[in-house]
């Protein structure tokens, strides 16, 4: 199983996605402004993955603080993760669940007994990560079943074992799907500017043997129309309370082309994604990135010198869209805003 | 202005499109093989200049060769020529322009006067050159009326001078728009896997100063779902009968994008694009390219080593989804059959 992210003698693990899929390399943070880094530089990406990178993180930050004047640390470092990236909700809800526990902490231990407070937040993102496994475990359980034998599905970015804790939403349910035996195939978008589709689905889907061709992101719709794609499967960054989703750059056409075709969309994400407090998509921060990763490619320049590129990394896709939202605790039909209420 | 392709003393000169836009380079066939070359490792590409340059390329193979089997060599020439690439009707279309030049030439000149057969078809390809440049300024005169001052407009490939004799299709609309005064902002889709967008379109518009921005292909339906987009203006490679259009991979999506936000999405291309032998698109046939078109950028591999790709060069767009088709002699609306059947 592919370690996304661990917790090792007081330092955090994780493997460097930028190096796939190539190389297999793993750095190991001992400060949690690496961790801070790591996040800036999508060293680790994918909404629940960046969620337990800054529990985990806090909770470093937290360790090698000096007593006196931890809980003011612990709320500052928690401010620093919460600047990172704007549009993936998990993110604040992990330094939330790490709010809470540390306020829980702080009010049983009235005179701050410092290592009890540490231990105690190094055992809340170890919880998350392995919450994170388990739910992304049970989404696959719900999932697999939307899955037929023979059919070709179609996904875009990573949402798979290095978005997550481990095993992934959206490929967690492909994944599930072919433990059981489901002859499958895999249409993998690449996902452009970063291609996480190219370089972390594909790997994911060779290293277990699902069978997988790839295909640039303009051609997702054509073999939709050519009757080559029977559902698609994407993860999400944010559910809105009505059950908008924003999710990595392209989803939404995907959706409206899914529609058009008559193929059913499907969402797979755990209940931390969701928003309650966004009524609507429209709410949702989108992160823009910098213009050179749209402009450049590993280095090299592909347009011309001085031209300007726009690069939202993220977009919004209407409820209308969807057919159903797989989460840990069920799957989620229209009407949404109900569905998420009842579960959430 | 760009000079795509031109004939100098016996030679074809072209722009090299691949090391566009970071080196101007021209080259020189002085064999019709150059030439085939050529249009096989896309240094010349889009549907009008690759019907120019077998034109140009037959005129090339007929001067070089000895006069008593001009004839055979004449037909292996062309037949070599209808070899290179299976989508855009503008080759198709050129080489049946040459032939009945030269079936005219032949029989007016029963002895075979081979210089004048000759200097007859240098002269049918540079009309056929002319003839272009003048179809592209006509196209945008009719065109650029769909064009209202402050519009953005979104483009998809490169159908542009760099595609044409010059000028160009979509492009000269764009062209004749903002040499009207008409303040307009492009938006290019960067066009995986060659990039023209990110390669040829942003330097086409950069060298004529018309604003621009480019973004990848999969965030075209995002900035038309945010209001961003007034109109999509495309080239063709190739059109049926009763409209359907094929042309680059990723058109189909934009198109559907386009109707699903009321955005009107037009077709620019010169009548000598339109396949009155093809009921519908269905009948198109479309090129596959080499997978690692797609696997690779620029050399460097992207996905994992031994990943399997799909790389359809172009794909068909039903006529329901096209607002109008721009051609030299007026603009088509629906029921386009009956329009093209009238101008063609």
């Amino acid at each position: 199983m592919i370690k996304t992210i661990s917790w090792a003698s007081g330092t955090v693990v994780m493997i460097d996605q930028r190096a796939l899929p190539h190389e297999e390399r793993y750095i190991t943070c001992r400060k949690y402004q690496e961790v801070i880094t790591a996040i800036n530089d999508m060293i680790i990406r994918g909404a629940p993955a960046v969620g337990i990178a800054a529990a985990m993180g806090i909770a470093l930050g937290v360790l090698n603080s000096p007593g006196e004047r931890m809980k003011e640390d612990f709320y500052r470092i928690c401010d620093a993760f919460s600047q990172t990236r704007p549009t993936a909700v998990n993110l604040f809800w992990a330094i939330d669940r790490m709010k809470s526990r540390s306020e829980k902490e702080f009010m049983s231990t009235p005179h701050m007994k410092a290592d009890a407070v540490k231990k105690a937040l190094t055992e809340e993102a170890l919880r998350i990560l392995e919450e994170d496994i388990r739910a992304n475990r049970r989404m696959g359980a719900h999932g697999k079943h939307l899955i037929k034998d023979g059919d070709t599905i179609l996904t875009h970015c990573n949402a798979g074992a290095l978005a997550t804790g481990g095993y992934g939403t959206a490929l967690g349910v492909i994944r599930a799907a072919h433990t059981e035996g489901k002859k499958i195939h895999v249409l993998v978008d690449e996902t452009r500017p970063l291609l996480q589709g190219a370089r972390l689905t594909a790997w994911e889907m060779k290293n277990e043997g699902i069978p997988a061709t790839l295909i640039t992101d303009s051609m997702a719709g054509s073999f939709m129309k050519r009757g080559m794609v029977n559902l698609v499967i994407v993860g999400a960054d944010r559910i809105a309370a009505n059950g908008d989703v924003a999710n990595k750059i392209g989803t939404y056409s995907l959706a409206v082309l899914a529609g058009e075709n008559g193929i059913p969309f499907y969402v797979a994400a755990p209940i931390s994604t969701i928003d309650c407090y966004a009524k609507t998509g429209d709410e949702t921060p989108i992160e823009e990135r910098k213009a050179e990763e749209v402009l450049e490619f590993h280095g090299t320049k592909i347009a011309p010198e001085g031209f300007n590129a726009y690069n939202p990394a993220f977009d919004v896709t209407p409820k209308q869209y969807i057919t159903a939202i797989i989460t840990e605790k069920g799957i989620i039909t229209a009407p949404f805003g109900k569905g998420i209420k009842d579960l959430a």
